[in-house]
């Protein structure tokens, strides 16, 4: 079985055929410039690959909602040329096979729970830490949405004692993206955070403003695993900082081992690490096709 | 079709018979002493009936888990007598027929959903603001749970500048519970909610609480529809306010008309009334027959 997978991100496209094992038998990537462009390529990519399906996980926001006159589409994006842009519509034009939309994020989520993380559970929630933050999750099987798709990224946080940066998140200014995301670690410390050292205050910072992020998740959604990608989280020192800040914030208050001694194997790097984006897209196309 | 419904609270439980169209045909309640006295109760109202499924929701926490070797426990609550009980184990002693238990909350987002507020939807998220804060909610047709079930009145929210009052809540201090529950308004202002004056400053806090722990739901779960029971949300003056603080803390980031013009049918007050929770170990009921 050859399923196809597309990444659809602000700055590449990432387009992958694989199966249904998980496994990426071959990936290219093209930069994001005009849907004329770029969907061009991606369509050439797939051309002659005899897919059976194709699944595509997409920067946001994008309409999920299957019943809706606008599902497929790249919404109120304010990328340009992308805003209210129908990328499953084009895809259709193409090629007549089974194909399922989400976000990128609910694509990963769904990809760590079939091929990574958390494997054989029924809930996940995975959140990127990067340019953004952004995060999807599966509950009972299904990725969430309904109103729209999650936009978890934006929620508020209780402002750390000692932190006078305003945030920089243009709507809201000091949410969990304004305060905690790659571009608010530089400009609140002068430099990139990959150039800080790792016993920097930064990351005890960036670790209390992520776990707090976690509890609202834990308490909201029940996840049984978070598994936490994106760039930012290459920074291993911040996982032990993270999960102490969510133990310290749960107070014991649910008795699950995973929170207690188990909570190293409940807060985790992506298993399919910089995979974790494609595979989720491919996991989407093994969806469509079951579907 | 008869079908049973118990909706196991911390004070009483209510027992009830209904059909499939959420109609009660007769509902008794019993006071919540030992398992032994008040199981006694419920199960004799039941007997004879002919009842062909039950539904439950209860206080909690329980085990919602149907894989779990303690699905159907009443688990860590501190309420005397009832800790780790095995409230569903007792009642299939006597009642050889499908049942369904979750939350008490879960129940009501499935009733409303079903019966309610959220007819025709996927989506709904249910809260009660009373002596304590609990919510549950439909993703996709599925009630939420995972690693436990959600446990939405504990999470955190920024502190008001002017409100000094130091949060109730015996885990977590000033979690929303502990700042915006029943208990907590009749601490910080002297004087029982109800007796306070519809348009005192107290309902404006109240308002900007609870607004916080929307947009987080709203962010994180993206329901179709918001409904708000319980004895702190008879106050109606306080729905137009809830309103407001939430379209300000979203600053229009969601996209929907659901959250700008007709936020007036978005955040509602549960259509089935007093009646959300019964009505939702009935949609239980039916869930386990259906299943």
């Amino acid at each position: 079985m050859i399923l196809g997978a597309i990444e659809a991100g602000g700055t590449k496209f990432v387009c992958a055929v694989g199966n249904e094992k998980g496994e990426i038998f071959e990936r290219v990537s093209f930069p994001t410039t005009t849907p004329e462009e770029t969907m061009k390529q991606v369509i050439d990519f797939f051309k002659g690959k005899e897919i059976s399906s194709l699944g595509v996980g997409s920067f946001g926001p994008i309409d999920p909602n299957k019943h809706s006159s606008t599902y497929g589409y790249i919404t109120t994006t304010p990328k340009p040329h992308w805003g209210n842009y129908n990328l499953l519509g084009e895809l259709k034009k193409h090629f007549d096979i089974p194909m399922a939309f989400d976000t990128d994020v609910n694509g990963a989520a769904l990809g760590e729970l079939k091929w990574g993380a958390a494997r054989g559970l029924n809930s996940s929630l995975y959140i990127t830490v990067g340019t953004g933050i952004g995060a999807g999750a599966v509950v009972e099987g299904s990725m969430v949405n309904g109103l729209l798709h999650p936009e978890m990224g934006h929620i508020y946080v209780r402002r750390h004692s000692e932190d006078t940066y305003e945030g920089r998140c243009p709507i809201h200014r000091d949410c969990l993206e304004g305060l905690a995301a790659g571009p608010a670690i530089e400009a609140r410390w002068g430099v990139k955070g990959h150039e800080l050292p790792v016993d920097h205050k930064a990351w005890d910072l960036e670790a209390y403003y992520l776990a707090q992020a976690l509890v609202n998740y834990i308490l909201i959604l029940s996840p049984e695993k978070i598994i936490m990608g994106g760039g930012v989280m290459k920074q291993k020192q911040l996982f032990p900082k993270i999960r102490k800040y969510v133990q310290e914030l749960l107070n014991g208050y649910i008795a699950k081992e995973q929170l207690h001694s188990d909570i190293d194997s409940y807060i985790l790097y992506p298993e399919l690490g910089d995979n974790a984006g494609i595979c989720g897209s491919l996991a989407l196309a093994l969806n469509a096709l079951n579907s």
